[in-house]
């Protein structure tokens, strides 16, 4: 196989699969163009370096999630359905990866925010962009269900960035305990910390 | 310098730093044993391997901040008020970090969570240990608080996994901005989650 786009696809799969099973840092380009089954001048051809593919990897991995959140937070329901529907969408996103893995990985952001963050900056500028976005769109369905007098909170912006926060805590506890069950609260979570006191009151909204 | 007890705390203390600033997997046991100053083969004496130093880091990294957790949550004041004062002393343990060497580390365990828990059995359970019991403590609390009813939550223990997940969730954002003040959302937040609505009507039960 060639200098061709598939092989940049097949050392970009995986790496994403190294990642998630074994975070960064250990892995070398040998084996990951091993894994993926290309000659490791591919991997230069593709690639400046280790960091350029992690970079890459993100991107790749965020086009795809961004894709689900905006069809999700856009659905034609109430804003505080869809955000249900969201941490259901999560749920089922890190199930399906146990079922194919047999752990829970976790979210790849957050696995590389706390990995890297302090020791790489380019890859600490992209995952605050990722984050900042995935926080705007929360605020969005925010903003909306505020103006439907369905939550009670002051700042939306903040608000927005508890409810991210919350989904990365359970996450990390989702891992730790292998077990997508723990993100069953999400939900009950998200409507205390929106300021929404009873699943009676929200279903009546949305 | 032998195999003292002096040569098992300098490994130990040189392995912490590194781990906070790179995480485990990146690590060589040689690496660590010149930052410590001690010979390779004091290292074997004292650990079996990478895994055992893992494990006691962690243990002893606990061993410090359970001390903290029980003085603040045991402290003679009204039990709201004494998680709010955990939530400051781990601001002002971050920004201690922070202000010792340039970047926020978050927290050892959420980090150690994300890095090693699918690769490494013991790591995990240990971790699982950890958090079970930091989720008893912040729980004890939590029912003192009912009994008062200063809170309104239906399961206690869920209700203190979600504060320490949202405490997770902000730290891992205070690592990511390298700024601490990012966790200066976890009062309100865990009020909200505690379902106590104002800040004056928790003022007013402590």
């Amino acid at each position: 196989m060639g200098r061709t786009s598939e092989a940049r696809v097949k050392i970009l799969s995986a790496a994403r699969s190294l990642i998630e099973l074994r975070g960064y840092s250990a892995l070398g380009v040998a084996e990951i163009c091993k894994a993926a089954g290309v000659p490791k001048g591919s991997f230069y051809y593709f690639f400046d370096s280790k960091e350029a593919l992690a970079l890459a990897v993100i991107d790749e991995h965020w086009t795809g999630q961004r894709s689900t959140w905006e069809r999700v937070l856009s659905a034609d329901t109430g804003p505080l359905d869809r955000l249900r529907r969201l941490f259901e969408e999560t749920e089922a996103g890190q199930l399906a990866g146990q079922e194919s893995c047999g752990s829970v990985a976790g979210c790849l952001f957050g696995n590389l925010t706390l990995e890297m963050s302090n020791q790489t900056e380019s890859v600490r500028a992209r995952l605050q962009e990722i984050f900042e976005a995935q926080v705007e769109m929360v605020e969005a369905v925010v903003s909306e269900a505020l103006e439907r007098q369905e939550v009670t909170v002051t700042d939306t912006r903040e608000a927005a960035r508890s409810v991210v926060a919350q989904l990365e805590g359970q996450v990390l506890f989702a891992k730790l305990y292998n077990n997508t069950r723990r993100l069953g609260t999400l939900w009950t979570n998200c409507l205390a910390l929106l300021g929404v006191r009873t699943a009676g009151e929200v279903t009546a909204g949305a």
